[in-house]
């Protein structure tokens, strides 16, 4: 199954105990293909400034990720720079420069409107909004939002909860915009916005996944081997979306594995700056590591 | 298997956003003892007050709780005040009046300390030393403490941590004996401390265990019901010890069932105040609830 994805392409510069790296490529989009092209065939739809360096173009193209929607627009590419403390859950954004992403409307081929697969990663909800407007009939919309939408675009936000199965937030904007502390509460909460399913990402703490039949619950594999978490949470919905894809059939059973390769791909994503090792990861590699994770949370 | 706990029989008033509740019975040994009796025989070493209310004598008896080595001095019952707000993880503790813990000296019958299963509940250091140095031949010692003494008494702690088995902490404790912000990195600094298990307790988020052979981690029982965690740490550590000494051996699979059951144990715990919930809770009820808790992690 095909999957499209519409967010962010960027050029990340980050800063963490272990080290600085300038203009990496990155953005919500990219990290999310990086685990769902493990599974699916995966679209991007995004847009990038005259600056793109094109060896990342050949490099996205060369993963097998889509590109016939990625525009080029006259401007600069989405820049963001971020710097990770002694706890390296928290990023502490430096710098964004929007460039080309503040006039971004997608477009998408013909083809590409047929996909039954949709992701609306991190970006501005009314661009999440427009692309969504030009599927003709999806058969699973997830989305993902940040805290920045939440407070500035909150009525458009919820506009598009009311039209999407899966909400993926992390623990802090889930309680943002549920106004509930108590993670069970604020994901009835979001569920009763809309969304049937409601992902709460945690970091180091793992997910809870909420649905009227079960919750869910699993830790993050347990690793010190912690360089940069920037896309983590992108990584985990790549995984979660591409695994769901490549299954067809939405149950109980293929949701948990796909949240459990959602966070075994997470804990590849950390270990080193970027895409360092998400590019070069293989679904054996997510296989083997996805066993040992079993035999850490399984009694 | 019989166990035996030192740590403080308390009466404690608590504030949360569900009400207040002025001088129930509390303390790391009673809340301990609530759920390690549902496997085990449980010796309680502890000093009271004058003050100390025969009921909760009468109530502690008929839990099952053996308590000669209970002791009553002149003075005043060891008063712990503090407050919720709301984020439920976190306690603010208003006062604190040490009464009769200001001089306490364990002492235990000639039979009680032949028993095997010894915890040392949170209480000063040296305490916990002195019962340690009563005992005969424990086969298992688990350790617990607190910010206050990591703080104000490293150095009998890191003594004590050299002859115990299982060091159980909170992750903010973890964090600031080990120096080590990652859990994992904690998790292993800690092992070389002294004790071979170490148990990083992690309120909400659940519970990481580490030993040589391997790691184990488990999110929390997934609940909507908290108004109020006082104790919930120490229900937890009285379900993992009360298990193990039920189980007699010390293996993977049974350090795995006894955290299971350990987390499952302060979830009832949280669900009222005090010892309300616990104090009826049943083995029965603890293996219902085992096996939904099941179901929400395993894949």
């Amino acid at each position: 199954m095909s999957i499209i994805v519409l967010g962010t392409v960027a050029l990340d510069t980050v800063k963490t105990p272990f080290g600085e790296r300038k203009h990496m490529l990155g953005g919500s989009a990219v990290h999310f293909s990086m685990s769902a092209r493990l599974f699916s065939k995966v679209n991007l739809v995004a847009i990038i400034g005259e600056d793109f360096p094109p060896r990342h173009i050949d490099f996205l193209h060369k993963k097998g990720v889509i590109l016939t929607s990625l525009i080029k627009e006259k401007g600069k590419t989405f820049k963001w720079e971020g710097e990770y403390k002694g706890d390296l859950n928290a990023a502490l954004t430096l710098n964004t420069e929007l460039g080309v992403l503040s006039a971004f409307s997608p477009r998408v081929s013909r083809e590409q409107r047929k996909i039954k697969y949709v992701f609306l990663a991190n970006v501005d909800p009314d661009i999440q909004m427009d692309l969504l407007k030009l599927m003709h009939s999806p058969r699973v919309i997830g989305l993902d939002s940040m805290n920045y939408w939440i407070n500035h675009k909150p009525k458009p936000l919820l506009r598009l909860l009311k039209k999407v199965d899966i909400y993926v937030a992390n623990d802090q904007e889930a309680r943002a915009l549920s106004q509930e502390n108590n993670l069970i509460k604020a994901a009835k909460k979001l569920r009763s916005f809309g969304p049937e399913m409601v992902l709460i990402k945690k970091g180091e703490h793992g997910v809870l996944f909420y649905c009227d039949k079960f919750i869910f619950s699993l830790p993050a594999y347990p690793t010190d081997k912690v360089i940069d978490p920037t896309g983590a949470g992108d990584t985990f919905a790549g995984g979660f979306m591409g695994y769901l894809a490549r299954a067809k059939k939405i149950n109980e059973k293929n949701i948990k594995n796909a949240l459990a390769y959602g966070t075994v791909a997470a804990s590849f994503n950390i270990e080193d700056f970027g895409l360092n090792r998400t590019s070069k990861l293989t679904l054996n590699e997510l296989q083997t590591r996805l066993l040992k994770f079993k035999k850490s949370v399984i009694f």
